[in-house]
Formats: C-alpha cells, sequence, structure tokens
C-alpha cells in the first residue's frame, strides 16, 4: 500500500500522520542523564521511567529513534506536556527546518545531510530537538549512529559539554549537524571538479545526468541550509530564554558555520551553472570543428567530382578526349584547385 | 455575449461586476451553526433568516456557494454589513489573494488550486471569507464539495473546532485550502519527475510543449502562494484582533505551511529550467552525432568517388587504364584511403 | 525644427520646457464645479475666472489639456500657487509617476496607457494632478475623451463621488486610470497567447520582432506601474494629509489593484521569456530534423554512388565487367545496403 | 613611464596620488564671488589670496581645475582646512560617488559624463565639491567648460541663484551633471534604436562588438549612477547640516532626476541582453534556411546523379542500355522523383 | 598523510585543527613595540616574553606567523586570555572573514588576495587581527613579506600611525590588505580586456578553460571581499568599543575602498558572462559562414555533376551524345546554372 506523503486536505491539524517512506522501525527511546560529576546511560527505557528521569536535578537527555509510530510519539509527547502542533512536525519528515519557542522549551527542526556511499545519492535525515530547562528530547527517524560521538564525549570528557547544561549540549548537537555539512560539500566539491576536468577535456553525453544530478544535490543542500541560518540567527537574536547568555557566543560560533556552508553551496551552484555553459560551449565548438571537416572535404572534392564526371561524358565530338596531353593536363588542373583552395582555408583560418 | 474579464474604465468602484467564466449557477446558503454542545446544519437559507442565525450566541458559519448573482451577493452584504469594496472583490474572481482587517471582521481571499482530471489543466478557485466574532462567512465560486471535510468534522468531532470560536475555524479552512497545494505540488513533482526522465532518455519535440504547460502551472501557483504567505504574515503580526492570542500558534503552523510550499514551487520552478537547459543541450548533442555520421561518411567517400570518376574519364590517351593491375590496384588505394581516414577519426575521438 | 527631449544642461531648473512630440495643441481650460446638491461645467474657461471657483465652498475641479504652451501653464501655476519645479514637471513628458507632498496639497504624475488601435503600439500619456482641500487640478497632454467618464458620472450620480470631497474624486480620477492598465494588460494576454501558440505551432522568422514588440510594451508597462505603486503606497503611509481616513480604504482598494496589475506585468515578462527560450529551441529542432534528413539521405547514397562510379571505370582488365551477372549482382548489392542503413538508423532512432 | 593607477599597499593612506590618464596639466584656480547684489570673478588666483575670498561674508565658489599636481592640491586642502583623506579623494579619479559629512562643509565626489564625439567612446569625469556655509570648493580634473553655462548663470540672472546660498549653487551644479546623463543617455537610446534595427534586418557578424561596446557603456553609466542615487539620498536625509530646509526640495528634484536615470539604464540594460538574444536567434535561423537550401538541392540531386552513376557503368549484360526508350524513360524517373520529394518539401513547410 | 580539510562532525567545539594545506612551516613570533617616541622591534621573542610587552604603557603589535602548531597557538591564546573560538577559528584557514566584538577586544579574519606570479593562479591568505587597547597580536599562515611595509612605516615615520594607538595600526593594516585587491583587480582587469580581445578578433577553443579560471578568480574574490564589507560595515556601527571616535573616519575610508573593490568585480563578473555569450555567438557565427561555403558550392555542383553524369551514361540511343554542338551546349548550360546561382546568392545577402 502506497504511504501518503502529506496528510490529506481537511485533516484535523494535529493528526500525527508519518510522511517518510522509510520501512517500520519499532520506536526506541534512550536516555543519557549527567551531572557535572555522574553519568548514566540507558536504552529501550519504558516511556513511564522518563518522568523519573526529568524529575532529577540534572541534564537528561532523551533519544527517540524511529518515528514511524505516531501513537508512541503522542505518549512521549504528553508525558513530557509537548504541544501537539510540535509532534505533528516531528513526524512530518517532509517538514522545513525551523524553530518554535514556548514558554518552558524551543522546538527545532534540523536536516542532516547524508550522502549514500553506495550511489552517491544524497538524503536529508529529519532531526528534531527539544531544549528546556534541563532535557533534551531528540528525534531521529532511523536508530543510527548519528549522536554517538557526543555521547562518547560525554562519558570520556569532563568539560564544558558536562558542566554547562541542556543548552550547551544543544549547542554540540547542532555544530555536530553543520559539521556534517562540511563533509558532504567536501564530497560534492571534489565531484564538481572532476566533472570541471572531463567537460574541458573530453565533453561526453554522459556528463548532462551528471551535472543535473550534482545540482540536484546542491538544490536539496541549499533548500536544507537556508531555513537552518534562520533557525540560528532567530535563537541568536533570542526568541527563546532557555539560552544563557555565555553560550550563545557558542551558537553564533555555529551560525557562522553555517553561513560559510551557505556561502559554498552558492558558489558551487554558481560553479555548476558554470560548467554546464562551458559544456554546451564546448559541444558546439565541437561540431563547428566537424563541420569545418566536412566542409573542407566537400568544398575540395565536389568541383573535381564535378570535372571527372564532365571528361567522362559521351559526347561524339569533344576535342580535349583527342588531345594527347589532355590527361596530364587535367591532373594539373586538380592540384591547381586543391593548392588555390589551400590557400583559401589558410587565410580564413580554417586550417 | 462575450463576458467582461475586467470592469470597464470610469465605472464607479463598489459596481458589482462578476469577471468569472463559470457558467451562471443559482447562488445557495448553507448554514452550519454550532456551540461546543449542539450543532444545526441548515442548506438553501433565505436571506433574511441569516440574521436569525447571526443574533445567536454561537458560533454561524454561512456559506454562500455561486457567485454570479450580484445582487444576491449584495442583499447579503448589506444585512451583514459588510463594507461595498469587500463584495467588489468577492465577486471579481481575478483578485489576488489579500487580507482586509476592519473593526468587527477580517476580510481574507484565498485561491484553492483544482487540477482537472481530465487534461491535467490547473484552476484556482475563488475563495473569499469574512471572520468576525462568532461568525464565518464564505464565498465559493460554485457549489462544490470542497468544505465537506471540515463540516464532517464539526459533526463528528467536539474537540478543538468545536470548542474554540469562529478564529480556529477560520484556521481550519485556511489549513483545508494549504493543504490542496500539497496536492497539486506531489502530481506536478510526479510530472516534473516523468520530464526530467525523457529528457535525459529520449528526448523529443513534444516535451517542449509539456515543458511549457509545466511552467505555467508552476508560474500560477506561485503568483498565488506568495499573496497568501502575505496574508498569513498580516495576520500573525495581528493586523486584526479577532484571532485569539492562543489561536495565534495554529497560524503559525499553518504559515509555516505555505512557506513550504513556496519554497518546493520555487525548487520545482529552478528544476524545471534546469529541465529546458538539458534539453536543450541534449538536442545539440543528438545534432552533433548527426553531423558526425554525415562528415564521416561524406568524408570518406567523396574522394573516393572522385577517383573512381577520373578512371570513368574518356581521354584517349591515358596510360593507367591500359595497366594489367590497375583495377586491383584501384581497389588497393581505396582501402589505404579508408584505413587512413578511419584512424584519424579514431585519434580525433570521432568513433 | 527638432524639439529637444530633455532641457539642456545648465539650464535653470524651473525653467519650464515641453519635451513630449504631440503637434502643438492650444492650451483649454475646462472646470467642473459641484457640491452634494449641484453641479455646473464650463469649457474654455479664461485663466483669470479660475481664481472665482477656487474661492467658492465646493469642490472645484479644473482641467487643463494640451501643456505645450509653457506659459499658459506658468500662469495657472502662479494664480494657483503651485511651485515651480510642479510646472517643470508637469510640461516634462517623460517625467515618471511620482508624488510630492506640500503642505496645502500633493502633486501626482501618472502614466495612463493607450494601445494605438491601428498599430498595436502603446503609448503612455502623462497626467498630473494637483489635490488640494476642495480642488483638484488635473494635466492631460491632449484634449481627450479620457476623464468623460467620470465628468459623467459626477452629473448622473449623487453618490459618493457627490458626497466625498476632493480626495474622492482624486481617488476616482486614479481608479479610472489604473483600469486602463487593465484594458491594455488584456489585449497584451491575447497577443501573448497568439504568439505562443504559433511559436508550438509553426515558428516562423517574423516572430521575433513580434517578440521584441511585446517584450517592449511589457517593459513600458513595468516602467509606468511601478513607480506608481510606490505613489500609492505613499499615499497610503499618510505622506499627505490632504486625505481623509475614511477615503484611505478606497486608496487601499487602488493600491491592490496597482499591485495586481504589477503582478500581471512580471508573469507575462516572465511568459515572454520562457516563449523565446521555447522559440529557440523549436528551431533547433527544426534544424536537428534537417539536418537528420539530409544526413539520411547522404548516407545512403554517397556509398552507393562511390559503388556505381567504380563500375563506370574504363580500366581494360576489369572482369567484373564481363560477368553477365554482374549487373543483378549489382542491385542486390544496392538493395542489401539500403536495408542495412535504414536498419542501423530505425535502431539509433531517426526514423 | 607607466602611471600607476592604485596606490600601491602599504603606503600611508592619506597619500596623495594621482591615478588618472590624462596628461599633465597646470593646476588653475578661478574664483566667482558673488551675493545678490554684487558678483566678482577671478582667474589664474593664487593659492594664497583663497583666504581673502572665503573671509569675505558673499557665497564664494573656488574651481580648481587640473588636479595632476599633487602639492597644490594638498596646499588648498590645508589653506581651507579640508581633511587629508578627502584630498586623497580629489586626485584618485576612479573613486566611486560618494558623500561625507563634516561638521562645516560635506564634500561630494560626482562622475560627469562626456560622449567622445570622434569615436563615440564614454568617459566618466571625476568632480569633486566640497560645500560649506558660503563657500564652494570644485575639483575637475581637466579645465574644461563644464560649468560655464552655470557661471553665465550668475552673471545674468538674478533669480534663486544668487538670492540663496551656496546649497542652492551646489545643486545647482549637481542638476547640471545629472543633465548631462540625460544627454548621453539620449545618443545611448539612439545607438540601440539604430543596432536593434539591423539585428533584425540583417544582422551580420559585426554588431557583436557594437553590441559589446553598447553594454560597456552601459555599465559604466550603471556603475556611476546608482552611488549619485545613495549620495542624493543620504543629502536628502539630512546627514549634512549644510543644506537649508528649504532648498532640501530642489535636492528632492534632482533626486527625482537621478533615479529616472538609473530607470532608463536599466531599462536599456534589458533591452540590450534583449537584442542580444534576438541576434542569436536570428543568426540560428539564417543557419537553419542555409542548411535547408543545402539539405533541399543535396536531397534532390543526390539520389538521381546515383541514378546517372548506374547508367554510366560499363557491365557488358545491362539490358536497359539497349532498350530504344531507355532515355525518355530516364528523364521521366527523374522528373517524377523532383516531383514527389518537391511535395513532401511542401508538405514539411520546408518551401 | 592527507590533511583534514574540515574538523569531522562530533569534535569538541573548541578543538584546534589546522585544515589548511600548507607545509609545516615553524610558528614565530616578533614585536614591535612603540610610543610616540620610542620603537622597539624583536623577533622569535619566547611566548614567556610576551606578557612583558603587553604590559608596558605603549602599543604592543605582535606577529605570530605559521598557524600550523595548534599547541603553540593555544598558549599564546591562553596567555593573552583569548576565548577558545578565537583560536580554532585562527587555525581554520578556511573560515570566512567576520568580526567578533569582545568586551576588550575585537577579533578580525580577513583574506588578503595574493596572485602566484608564476601560473597566475589566486590563493587567499588568511590572516587574523586581535585588536585590544594597546596591543594588536596579527597571525599569518606563512612568515612572509606581507606586513613589512607597514613596519617600515613605524620605524620612519612619526606621523599619525605612531602618535595614535592600536585602532589606527590596525586601520593601517587592514587598508594594507584592501589595496592588494587593487593590484589583483588590476590584473584580472588586463586579463579580461586581453580575453576579450581575442574573443572578438579570433576565437579559438582554448580560450574557454581561461574564461573558466577568470571566473573562478572573480568568484574567489567576490566570495572574499563581501564578508569584508560586513566586517567594516560592523565596525563602522560601533560594535566594538575599541576605536576611538576621531579613528572611525579612517575606517569609513577603507570601507569606501572596499565597496570599490566589491564594485569592480561585480562589473567585472558581469564583463566575464558578456564575454562568454559573445564567445559562444561568435562561434555559432563561425559555424554559420562555414556552413554557408559548404552549401554555396554544394549547391552550384551538386546538380551540375548530376548533369555531366547524365551525359556519361551509356544508353545505344541518346540522341545529344550524336549532335555537333553538343559539348559547347553543355559548357553554356554550366554557365548559365552557375550565374543564376550566384545571382540568387547575391540576392540573398549570401555573398
Amino acid at each position: 500500500m502506497a504511504q501518503a506523503s502529506y496528510k490529506s486536505p481537511g485533516l484535523s491539524p494535529g493528526t500525527l500522520v508519518y510522511v517518510g517512506d522509510k520501512t517500520a522501525e519499532a520506536t526506541r527511546i534512550s536516555v543519557v542523564d549527567f551531572t557535572n560529576d555522574d553519568i548514566e546511560e540507558a536504552s529501550d527505557v519504558p516511556i513511564d521511567d522518563l518522568q523519573m528521569f526529568l524529575k532529577r536535578d540534572s541534564v537528561t537527555w532523551i533519544t527517540v529513534s524511529g518515528i514511524q509510530d505516531v501513537d508512541v510519539i503522542e505518549d512521549i509527547g504528553k508525558l513530557c506536556g509537548l504541544h501537539p502542533l510540535i509532534l505533528e512536525d516531528v513526524v512530518n519528515t517532509n517538514h522545513r527546518p525551523k524553530m518554535d519557542a514556548f514558554d518552558d522549551y524551543f522546538f527545532l527542526i534540523l536536516k542532516l545531510p547524508l550522502l549514500d556511499s553506495s550511489d552517491g545519492s544524497l538524503a536529508l535525515e529529519h532531526i528534531c530537538m527539544v531544549v528546556g530547562k534541563g532535557f533534551i528530547i531528540s528525534f531521529e527517524e532511523m536508530e543510527g549512529e548519528i549522536f554517538t560521538p557526543i555521547r562518547d564525549r560525554l562519558w570520556h570528557s569532563k568539560g564544558r559539554i558536562r558542566r554547562y547544561g541542556a543548552d550547551y549540549l544543544a549547542y554540540a548537537l547542532i555544530d555536530m549537524v553543520v559539521d556534517h555539512y562540511f563533509e558532504v560539500l567536501e564530497e560534492v566539491g571534489e565531484e564538481i571538479e572532476t566533472i570541471q576536468e572531463s567537460v574541458l577535456d573530453h565533453p561526453e553525453p554522459g556528463i548532462l545526468s551528471e551535472i543535473q544530478n550534482l545540482r540536484h544535490k546542491l538544490v536539496l543542500l541549499r533548500k536544507s541550509i537556508w531555513p537552518q541560518r534562520e533557525v540560528l540567527s532567530s535563537l541568536l537574536r533570542g526568541e527563546s530564554e532557555m539560552i544563557d547568555e555565555k553560550i550563545l557566543l557558542y551558537y553564533q560560533d555555529v551560525y557562522d558555520h553555517v553561513i560559510q556552508v551557505a556561502d559554498t553551496v552558492e558558489t558551487n551552484r554558481d560553479q555548476m551553472s558554470g560548467i554546464l555553459e562551458i559544456y554546451i560551449s564546448s559541444v558546439s565548438i565541437k561540431m563547428n570543428e566537424v563541420m569545418k571537416v566536412l566542409t573542407i572535404i566537400a568544398t575540395l572534392f565536389i568541383p573535381l567530382t564535378f570535372l571527372a564526371g564532365v571528361y567522362g561524358m559521351n559526347f561524339k565530338y569533344m576535342p580535349e578526349l583527342e588531345w594527347h596531353y589532355s590527361y596530364p593536363l587535367f591532373w594539373g588542373m586538380v592540384l591547381a584547385c586543391l593548392c588555390a583552395m589551400l590557400i583559401w582555408f589558410k587565410r580564413n583560418r580554417w586550417l
């Protein structure tokens, strides 16, 4: 059965409809709970235990992976007191990045770019976060290794990430998402380099679909990075009061990175359209060369063929046919013709 | 008789002129009147009974379908105390989406996109709404099924839509209109996909008018969605005081959806112009191949034809004609010529 | 003698220089003076009588048609106490639309688009208005019928136009100007439709100058409508205090119309550049087809011609010439060749 | 010795470096000093006398022509108390238009466009002005006739230019500069008209460099007019207090003119790119026609040539050769072939 | 071993990762310390001595060249009390220009353009500066001669650069960086001129990669100059309080220069795309000419060759063959044909 990719018109807002195309995966909840001194990790936590963690006077990071099961998401939402519209956005994997500020928490949608190593296609993982005083709830489409480095950092370091609160942890997560863009852009940059070289050296028709592919990737990246810029900019403007003044500097830093990503994407798009122009030009230059060859050959031999045809005619009275030196004379004319033509071509810079 | 599509210059403003091209249809008025506890529905309500519904302490939703009969519209307007300029806009089906805030109500024009299932053409249904405290008057060009899902929801649910007032009901209607854009965009997206594939695989001239068609649809969608973005943005800025603070969050949500629609339209437009570029490129690549074949054949055989012509000449004194091995020698020359040419073509990457 | 189309550098500002290309026409002044109860109309009013009308406690609408006679314009200006820079703008028919607010009046320049019914060319009539408390002075390049519908309305109706003051009358004039844009746009829209169809069906070279013509018209319309948008927007912002709060709603309405005109112009421009692209594509597609025919014919027959040439050679020792079945064999080869070629063309989708 | 066109990196700011390419010309100072009643003019004024003029209670207009001699400029600067950075900008003829407001004066850089009447090339004359209470110092690259009309006006008129102060005089100078743009634009407009016609009528390769030339001129005009718009806009915003409230209206007027210039330049640029598109189209249309002729000729005659070749073969046993009506039959076939082809071409709209 | 060009996702922010591709170079610290009266210079200063310089009541300029050794950078940062995020940006040579204002200092990233004299490629040197009251710390990737002119100026002049504080010194450094852009732009301008000429005179395929090269350079310049504009604009807005009111005028001046650079880059980009268009046009014009030659030759001789072929046929009964004047008649027909064709070509403006 085909899965709807949008909720159908007239459905009540706040109705949770999962629109992704991932195969169903059980929703799993894991928790990392830490203070500067202690850290505790639990996976496959039952929903009812979440309350216990949240009540503690520590930073609680709840990770929900697998968002196909809308009922579970709804239960989590109720238990944590989240607004129903947020939950609708969590399961709507087509939703663009955004930030909603509420009294007790703010809600983020981010997009994490992932290159499929097999066919080089680009997927945008839908990542949501609810960040409040002392807790973060993060949602990811599939159980993945995405947040593992952060979890490791929490275990192994006693640095800022343990000392500061949920706002710093949220920063670390956003920073990690943005760093993925740099990874992807580096690969894309290399692909562009490769295409550019082959366009200038030996343009081949197959390049067209490669160009179209790359352009599509850049459109996807652009479409996902620009709203994230707005997200960070509204956080920097202090639309949510959840972020400490002191931590804002870090958000400024990740904002700079987002701008750099956006910049690079624009530059790449520019380059791509330059490459297409160059490709089209070089195709028509090649055509020009082909035409020149045809024209030179035809222009050289068509008049001569006519001449040969003339002396192949069977008229009874053709005086030249009887002359003794007609044949060498004919070859002389041919050579003269050829030379004149070649000189003319030379003058017109065709050779 | 041809129908005017604009009011002629000099006509008094406030003169109601129906400019659509729908065949005349009787204006029908139906009412849904509900509180949290009760709900009542009436169709073909006479104009004079409207007052009764409006006076009640409930939410009254008046639907006027068929706006060709400008006199009836004028009567409704007078009875409900609407400004004459509003009525002019209601019957001007070419009017772009807008929002006008008055003291006691606000007025919305929206466009609902409908794909004709027979020929795939896109029509924009002109939808108007007057939203006040406790009442909504909605106008639609033709009596249709457009608002049926909302009406059903009112009957079957006792949720927010019954609990909250006219502002929430207005939100539900706008949300439904916006959801139609997603439906249409999904179809358009599939058409783009199809065209893109056929452009890369086997570009054919017929594609040009398909591309032009799709571009036209995207222009229509863009032209209708951008002003709706402004409409919602001005509602969010609180230009009308009819909307409760608590309900604004829902308007924010539908605003996000409108932005997503606008985004998708822009991306699609980008893609379409990419496709046209690719198409033009692939046409010229095809031409290049055709020219190569011609050039190769002509370059191979024209000189040989000349040679054959030479030995078809009827000069009396042509020593070669008498030699015994002339004929095999001729074929040797032909083969040598062909080989040389083929090697040269190979070197120039023509084969 | 050629007429200067700009005042020459160094001329004192405020020097009145008529820059239009209309043939000289006498300046004629007509007056409509009305209250809610009375209305009076006079044509060919001597300048000195104007004061009398202006002093009355009624709304006085002075129409000056024919602005070539700069001395008369200057006299009118002095008599009505207008700033000299205004008069310079009145006679400078190249001036773009603008609004200047003074203490006692505001000054408008508008452009009224007129399609020449003979050759379809577009002219922009230069219309100026000075609007004060109780009076309007309107200037038009030629005595025309432009304002006749409004004058008729004043005579025949006792509606808002008679009840309200000069600000409402000004609105009625502006509304009429904007309605002319809709008329013109409808014609332009039809021309675009026609061109689009003929581009897709049978593109012919003559279309290029038609496209260029239409684009030029759209540029003119765009150039005149955008500043008028600014004019209305600054009136709405209340830069002049001449307009009553209650009347502003009507200005809002005409502002909406101007935006719709601007929108339509942009959409049309978009469409035109789409059409040009489609045209260029279809030209190169046609070329492609022509080339294919040439290539097919040449590729089929050039090798065969060579073959025929070979057996037309006059070598003494050519064994095939003596064979009995050479000739039918030759035709067999020809047919085989043709078939092989045709199959190959089929495979390459050339046929 | 080549002249540096930029000061080399690391040079102290405020170092005066003349970067123009005008041949050295002596710096000459002339003064016009006037009140409403008196006017005095002096040329070749020694620097030391300037102080005397400036101290008087009149409006002093100092014109410095020839700015190659940086020492003299520096002396003038010191004597009048100008900031060193101003002087750097005066001699840097590449500097874009700008406005700097100081406590006692404001500083303007303007660009005056001059068309070389010999080769039609466009030069931008670098004009600087320092405007204070009661004095203006204007700098021009070469001693020219540029300001003569203003000087004449001062002598012959007792109008506003004599009554008002230095701010009005500055306005008169700016107005004159802007009027030069109109002159240039009119010439450019005529060139565009000419090119447009010849593109549509008989496109020839030489047009390409004409188009490139015109585009270059438009780029230069655009590059110089946009910053002047900013200059006037900042004067209108009242960034300098040197301009009287009453005079600002005149600056508003010249601002309107600058906007009109900018508008026209944009429209012209639009037109130029339209012309290039049309040119490219018409080249490919011409090519298409050429190709058609070739194809028609080749398609008509190549098969016939083959046929003639066949009956030119020397096989011993060719029954047709012996038939009595072979020859007329051959011509019959040829005619039939030609007719069939021509009908087919007709059907494909090739003829 | 390949060097990472971005820090990998999940790494703690503030982790210093050098991302440049310069070969390792030892980090060297040099100090210039001056007051209006004294000046002292020291190179290869050990980190521990820096404190001594900083404490003095003079302006201390610390230059750190070679930033590959992240540990040393970290030590310097700690010693001078710099925020860790600054240090991350110092070693991230890919970071775009930016300005961060802190309480006691502000931090700048600039890009200095350098043209490689061997292959003309453009590199952007990463330059960082920390500017506080009485000290500047500047970081450069490689020990170079970049700042030498400023250092010389400090030694040899007792002008503003010695009198004013660190804010003026910072200005001098920025001014020097911007002056490098002018140098580079002048070279780029000459390259553009050269390409433009050769495109119009004799377009050759190699030009495509030159155009692509130049465009890439302009993209790089644009990408680096625009953020520097923002940097200066935020300094001018007074986001840091480190800059004295009196010195701001100088920052305004360098801001003007940056705008001029940005302007020139945009104009150059415009020109480049104009050149590409012209190139493509002239390629297709050349093709057109080639095609014309081919068509003329083929159209002239193909019918004649057919005619010659006809009279080369071996039919027994061909009356013309026997006629006495057949042969001269044949030549007469050939000449008539040629003349007719040539006249027709002339009429079609093909010759």
